[in-house]
């Protein structure tokens, strides 16, 4: 059996690493069936200096073929990308093609795939946010529309495939592939310092901050009011988030003056982010403030540390909100909605979302801080779901 | 409001003709609020000399916009009108784009107006013949789960639809636009004379047949075996049918054996079915055998000319299945599905499904034989179908 995989931009890295383990491991246990696996990296980030890192940190084997796609406009991409993929598909005649997540390059080589009559496989298939504005939406509802075989995460999930007409046969409950990533990792992570990933990534740091008060949080008495914070995450990205000024504007106030007034902020600065804090006048306002530490994206391991110790993580990423579940971080989520509900309190999970109205956030956000960590695993959530996905392969 | 409308290969051209009529009717009568309607070719067929000729006889305005993407694989295609109507929408922002049938187009369109935020409406939507290995099936499936408003032809393709979690309120029954341009120019059809058409297209002609006999059926007599037959007329250009040898073989077998000892037999040869038919050493059998009359692909009202005589359709098109139910044409279609289940007998249509065996298909063109023509029209497949999908866009 011949299996191409193929992996998009950098969100992608953290489900395909296990997947390639596992098919290491079944070729290893059955030498005489092997599984033929071939890597395509479209090329998003691949300039980027954070992908080959991320790479090398995450144990992927180097692509057997890098498309060199690079950015550019989603339809620049996600063009560039099937005609480009499928070049690949016909020369090397996959049984399959295995896409993850909902990037670019999940749409375009699942369309790929199916117009040259090759079964596809979807990893982590049938989230949901109902929200068509956004582009990861659209990959998402093209790409399980499509597959052959749709790998799901959680029960919730497979609901909505059901709502879909998806037939019964091609959903298959594996779990979270990124909690297979996390397991292998948290051990490496652990023995990372909070103050040498700090200086390590400084974008521009408050020299006024004990370092040292980071990475000892006081446990909190029961029954009393909090004790002074250990420090919170903060990541921010999406265009809903950091693309217009007015709503920009009054999450960076929050954030400045009762956040970092109550526990050191550590903010990881996307570059979308940065450039935009830049153009509307607030670089200087958020590099200024007492108590909010920038740091560069940071890598895998690091920011799996700073979230095994966080107070609290303020994010709109939703693999954080997944980690954060299993890391038993209290999560606020500044979105409207989430495609992953599994996440969220109601649901058991650690996160509860706030969309960016200021009024809500700092609600939710006084609510949060008086939660404990409480780790819990959705069920399937327990690092196996690799092994998982190469089997309904292989069963199908 | 602004709406962009696409038209990719000549299939598109027979729906978005009414389409634009319907606007511009409705521009007549609201001047104060009229529709700015850009018309969007994406360049399929657009050098060939059918493109420019069926614009001229349909009354199809001169495109606004040319994507002048040529032929090439799928990829290729979808991949670089993606990226070419995308800087359209980014240049025109229209409040909608609205796309037709199941071309490259339809699917390279529908996914770019949605990446940009740009509500998408689908006229023939919720056509669906379960068969994956078909491209139209994969551009109508994509096509449908991005739109905002599905326009659907008939009942059928709602429940289609439904089954998939459509929500209700983007469901609109509209009928079938492709008998809007039927209506239109039946009149326009009947004046052509059938011996012209053949002499003015032809490309391999049997000069031992007795033209006049074509245009002058003779009743049956009801009880009596069937008349000596005026004509058959042959379609067939799906890879399914044509790319394979073992297939073709036999079909061209029996057409030339049976069908042809029968009745003359009128052939419009796609061009990819001309080149495989030489590539497989069946040429010479098509071109020297008695009694079947070869063409080169027809106009639009040439082969409605011919399909308002035929005493028999064989056909692998969709659009003729279609067009025989209106007209009352006894229909084979050489498929083993069809997207069009309303043209079927079962559903009171004049097409029966025969794939590509023989034995299946000898049995049902004996039994077609013995049929008359009844025209029989679906609900909605009135010719007002375009006026309903201008104000279901204006009543969203």
């Amino acid at each position: 059996m011949k299996i191409i995989s193929v992996v998009g931009a950098r969100p992608n890295f953290m489900k395909i690493a296990p997947f390639i383990r596992a098919i290491e491991e079944y070729n290893a246990s059955l030498p005489e069936e092997k599984i033929e696996h071939i890597l395509v990296h479209t090329g998003q980030h691949y300039d980027d200096r954070m992908s080959k890192a991320f790479f090398e940190a995450l144990n992927i084997p180097d692509a057997d073929i890098n498309l060199g796609i690079g950015s550019g406009t989603h339809a620049e991409q996600v063009g560039q990308t099937m005609i480009a993929f499928e070049k690949v598909v016909k020369d090397i005649g996959p049984d399959w093609v295995v896409v993850v997540g909902d990037v670019n390059a999940t749409l375009a080589c699942s369309v790929t795939a199916r117009k040259e009559n090759v079964k596809c496989c979807h990893i982590e298939a049938g989230l949901r946010s109902g929200d068509m504005t956004m582009p990861e939406e659209v990959n998402r509802l093209v790409t399980d529309r499509l597959s052959d075989l749709l790998l799901i995460p959680d029960k919730l999930s497979g609901e909505n495939l059901k709502k879909e007409g998806a037939p019964e046969r091609s959903v298959v409950f594996v779990g979270n592939i990124m909690i297979d990533t996390l397991d292998a990792n948290l051990q490496k992570a652990s023995s990372l310092d909070i103050n040498q990933i700090i200086k390590k990534n400084a974008l521009a740091i408050d020299e006024s901050i004990d370092q040292r008060s980071l990475s000892k949080p006081e446990r909190r008495i029961e029954g009393m009011p909090p004790a002074p914070c250990n420090f919170a995450v903060l990541t921010l990205h999406r265009p809903s988030n950091v693309d217009e000024k007015e709503i920009l504007t009054p999450i960076v106030n929050f954030l400045c003056d009762e956040v970092a007034e109550d526990m050191p902020l550590i903010w990881t600065v996307h570059p979308r982010t940065q450039k935009q804090l830049k153009s509307f006048g607030l670089w200087d306002k958020v590099t200024s403030a007492e108590n909010i530490i920038l740091l560069h994206p940071l890598s895998y391991h690091e920011m799996l540390r700073l979230n095994m110790e966080a107070k609290i993580m303020l994010t709109d990423s939703g693999g954080l909100q997944e980690e954060c579940t299993v890391l038993g971080t209290p999560c606020i989520t500044l979105r409207w909605n989430t495609e992953r509900p599994i996440t969220l309190r109601q649901h058991g999970g650690a996160s509860v979302i706030v969309g960016n109205n200021i009024k809500r956030i700092r609600e939710e956000y006084q609510k949060t801080l008086l939660l404990d960590r409480t780790p819990t695993r959705p069920r399937l959530w327990d690092g196996k779901t690799a092994l998982r996905c190469v089997e309904a392969i292989l069963n199908y």
